[in-house]
C-alpha cells in the first residue's frame, strides 16, 4: 500500500438507515482511523430510484428545491427536486410528487392516481431555465400512462364530447383526442434523461398495469380496466406521434409515465446507475484511486442487474482498480459477483434485529471498513 | 502474498454450532476456493473449558474414551475423556462426568451434588498407565470442594462417629477426619495440569459457593450453608496437608474441585488456553505461518481475559505474524484488541435469528475467510 493511498468511496444508500453520503462518511471515518493521511474521495451514488436526488446533490454540492404540487390523489403535497452543482441540471424523482409513499392502504387508487405533480416539477425547472433534467422513475402510486404529467405541461386529453378527461388511468378509456397545441414550448430546448431500470412496455401481460398495478392497489378487475385503457391510450399516442412508443422497453415504467415522457418531450431512457455515474464523474475519480469501496443495503445475485455497486465495480474493473463492497445483507448465490468484485463483506456484527442493525449501521460500516483497511495495510506492510 | 502461503488455522469452537475442527475445515475451504495451492495447518483450539477434549483429540489425532461413571446426582452417566496422540496424556473435562448439563432445573442440588465421577475418570486413566492428565475445570453442577473426586480415588471423609460422609458439599460441615491411607498410590507417578481461568479461592465472598453457587441452583441460605461447610473443610485440609490450599487462586474452581486436586494429587494450575497451546504445538505451527487465522463464537473486550483467540494472537505477535480473527458476534469496546489482532471480522451475512446463524455458521465462516483471502491476495497481486 502506498503511503497516501487514494480511496474512492462510492456506495449507494443503505435504505432505511443511511443516505449514500452518510455511508461515505462512515467509510471515511473507518479508513482514517488507520490511515489518517489517506485521501478519501466521496462519491455518494444511487441507481436512479429513491435517494438519487440526495446523492447527486451531495456529490455535486448542489441544492434541494422544495415546492407544493398536486399529489397522486389530487391533494397538495410538498415535493423536492435537486439542482446540481453545475447550475443547469435538475434531478427529479417522480416519487417525490407522485409516489406510493404519499398514499396509504385506504386512499390508494390506481384508477384515478395522477402524475400531474411530476409534470409540475418539470414546469418549475422550465421556469428556472434548466437545460437538462434527470428524471428518476420508480416508486409511483400511479397507473395513468403519464397523462397527468402531460396535462401539467399543457397537453389536453378530451373525450368524444370534447370534455377534458379527469385524472387517472381509467379515464383514458374514453380518450378521443390529444391536443398538444398548448404544450409548453420550452420543452423543445430541454433534454430529459429518464433514469429507469424497468424494461416493461406500456401494455399487455408485461405492461405497467399487470406487473406493477397490484402493488399500487389494483385488484384483478382494476388491472384489466387499466390495461384496456392504456391500450386505447397507446393507439392514440401512436396516431398522434407516428411512433409506437408504447412498445419501447421502459415505456411502462412508473405506471406508464415513461411513455408520456418519451411521447411529449425530448427524452431518452438510460440505466439509472449509468446516469448517476455520469453526473458524479465517478470514472474520473476512480482513475485516481488506489482502492474503490462501494456498498448497498443488500447485495445478492440480483446486484448484477443494474444495482449501484455493480455499476461502480464495472467502472473500477475498467480502470483496473481493486473494488471492495460492503452490505447490510449478503444474499446467497453471489458467486457470479466475483468476476467483478474483489471482495464482499457483511457489516452486521452478529445476530440482531433489523431495528438494531438500522440503528447501528453507521458504526458497523465504519468498523467493517476499518478492518478492510487493516488487512490491506497489514499485508503490504508485512 | 507468496505463491504457496501457509495459513495456520487456530480457532476455538463456535459454541452451539461448530467444533473447533469444523471451524478449521470451513476456514480451509474458504482459503482453498481462492488459493488451491495454499498450505493450511489446522490447529483446533480451546480454552480449557467445553470443547477442550474434542479440540486436543482432533489436534493430536488422539481418541475418545467412553465410560460409565457416577453423575453429579449419584445416578450413572456416560462420560468421555480424550487420549492424546502421544499415547501418554489424557484430557478430562470435569463437566463430562459432573457437569451442569447433566442436571435440570428440577434435579439440580448443589448441597448434595458430587464430583465422584470426575475422580472415576482419573482412576480410569491410572488403570491405563497414563502419565499426564490435563483436567479442565468449568461447567460443574457441584459445590463439594472436590470431596467426591477425592473419595473416588480412595480418600475417606468421616464424621465424629467415624461414619463416612454422604455426597455433597453440605455434609462437609460434619467432617471430622480425613484418611488418605487408601488414596490410590499410582497418583504419585502422574502429573495433573489443571486448566482453569477461574482465580477464585475456595471460601468467602469470592469463593466457590458465593460466586458460582447461585448458577448451580443455590438459594442464599444454601450459599451460606455451603460456604460454612467448605470453610470447615478448608481448615481440615490445612491441618492434613500443612498447606493453606483453600486460599490458592483457582482452588474455588468447579465448586472447589480445584482445592481437592491440589490437596491430593501432584497438580499445578495453568491457564486453559496456555495448556492447549502447549499440547497442540501451536507455536511451532505459527513459526511456519504466513498468516494466522483464529476465531470464536463471540469476541469482545473480555477476549483479552484468557479467551482462546487472544492466546493465539499473542503467539502470532511473538512470532511477528499477521493474525486475523473472525467471530459470530463482535461486541463493543474492542479497541484494546487491536494491539494484538490485525483485523477482526464478523461472519453473519445480515439480520437473522440465532437459529439461522447457528445453522449457516459453517458457510458463513467459509465465505468470510474467502473474502479475507481475496483481499490479501488482491492487494499484493495488484
Amino acid at each position: 500500500m502506498k503511503k497516501n493511498p487514494v480511496f474512492v468511496l462510492a456506495p449507494d444508500s443503505f435504505k432505511g438507515s443511511l443516505t449514500a453520503k452518510e455511508v461515505c462518511q462512515a467509510m471515511e471515518n473507518g479508513i482514517k482511523r488507520i490511515l489518517p493521511q489517506a485521501v478519501c474521495i466521496q462519491v455518494p451514488m444511487a441507481d436512479g430510484g429513491e435517494g438519487t436526488v440526495q446523492s447527486l446533490v451531495d456529490a455535486t454540492k448542489g441544492q434541494l428545491i422544495t415546492l407544493q404540487v398536486t399529489g397522486p390523489l389530487g391533494d397538495p403535497v410538498t415535493a423536492q427536486y435537486g439542482l446540481l452543482g453545475d447550475g443547469e441540471t435538475a434531478v427529479i424523482e417522480m416519487a417525490s410528487a407522485s409516489g406510493l409513499h404519499l398514499v396509504d392502504e385506504k386512499t390508494k387508487n390506481p384508477l384515478t392516481a395522477t402524475t400531474y405533480g411530476t409534470g409540475q416539477l418539470v414546469k418549475d425547472c422550465l421556469n428556472r431555465g434548466i437545460r437538462k433534467i434527470v428524471l428518476g422513475l420508480g416508486g409511483s402510486a400511479t397507473n395513468d400512462g403519464g397523462a397527468g404529467f402531460a396535462q401539467a405541461l399543457g397537453v389536453r386529453f378530451s373525450d368524444k364530447e370534447g370534455h377534458a378527461l379527469p385524472s387517472g388511468g381509467a379515464a383514458l378509456s374514453r380518450l378521443h383526442h390529444i391536443d398538444t397545441s398548448g404544450l409548453d414550448k420550452r420543452l423543445k430546448n430541454i433534454r430529459i434523461e429518464i433514469a429507469s431500470d424497468v424494461t416493461n412496455p406500456l401494455c399487455g401481460e408485461n405492461g405497467a398495469s399487470h406487473v406493477f398495478g397490484p402493488q399500487k392497489g389494483a385488484t384483478p378487475s382494476m388491472v384489466n380496466i387499466l390495461d384496456v385503457a392504456l391500450n386505447h391510450y397507446a393507439s392514440l399516442l401512436k396516431q398522434h406521434t407516428g411512433k409506437d412508443i408504447a412498445s419501447i422497453p421502459g415505456a411502462g415504467a412508473a405506471g406508464g409515465l415513461g411513455a408520456a415522457v418519451l411521447a411529449f418531450t425530448q427524452a431518452e431512457l438510460k440505466r439509472g446507475v449509468d446516469i448517476v455515474i455520469e453526473y458524479t464523474h465517478l470514472r474520473e475519480a476512480v482513475s485516481q484511486a488506489d482502492y474503490v469501496l462501494t456498498g448497498e443495503g443488500g447485495i445478492d445475485f440480483q446486484t448484477l442487474f443494474g444495482k449501484t455497486p455493480y455499476g461502480v465495480a464495472r467502472i473500477a474493473k475498467a480502470e483496473n482498480k481493486p473494488v471492495i463492497a460492503i452490505a447490510g445483507f449478503i444474499g446467497t448465490d453471489i458467486e457470479s459477483l466475483y468476476d467483478t468484485f474483489d471482495a464482499i463483506f457483511g457489516i452486521v456484527p452478529g445476530v440482531m434485529t433489523m431495528a438494531e442493525a438500522m440503528q447501528t449501521a453507521s458504526r458497523n460500516v465504519e468498523r467493517t471498513v476499518e478492518q478492510i483497511v487493516r488487512l490491506l495495510e497489514k499485508d503490504s506492510g508485512s
